[in-house]
């Protein structure tokens, strides 16, 4: 399997996941659902443009789920799906290594 | 610490691994060492001038060493250090939940 990536489980994880936002929007998620702006300050960097598309992308790979709230102005929560929860392990292990790699480089 | 980006550990880990590519070639490397066109052909979707840019990235957060094998012509040979080595924690969490995505949407 490792001859050629097609079909290969990393780069499918990667085609979902990858991007410099995604991780990070799952990681924030995982404390309990987000409205748009709240994910907005969260990742100062990042353009309204991208977050859109990365919630879209993370929404239509079923790991997160988007409630609009029937309210004046309407609210819209971002939550992780119980399929996205599946994402912990994923999200901790690359916390686990950032923590390694801020100490080793102070 | 989630209120600003800045400092956070996944953020930190998505600088040093992010990218389509690094956690598919760390992947391959957890088998053993690889020369440069073993990697080119492994994935054969990345440019050239990608492979190399990933490599000495990789190189220069010292997860992977490049070895020169003065025969003629030149050997090189890139390996996981054993700080590299590391990742096979965050490459299995990947995995793992790429196997389930593709079961999932089989």
């Amino acid at each position: 399997m490792k001859e050629n990536v097609s079909g290969c489980p990393v780069e499918e994880a990667m085609r979902v996941l990858g991007g410099r936002w995604r991780l990070l929007l799952i990681w924030f998620l995982l404390d309990g659902p987000k409205r748009f702006n709240e994910l907005r300050r969260a990742l100062p960097n990042i353009s309204q443009r991208m977050l859109t598309l990365d919630l879209r992308a993370l929404e239509e790979s079923r790991l997160i789920s988007r409630t609009v709230f029937p309210e004046v102005p309407p609210r819209v929560e971002y939550a992780l799906t119980e399929e996205g929860q599946r994402l912990r392990a994923v999200v901790g292990a690359f916390q686990e290594f950032g923590l390694w790699l801020k100490q080793r480089d102070v």
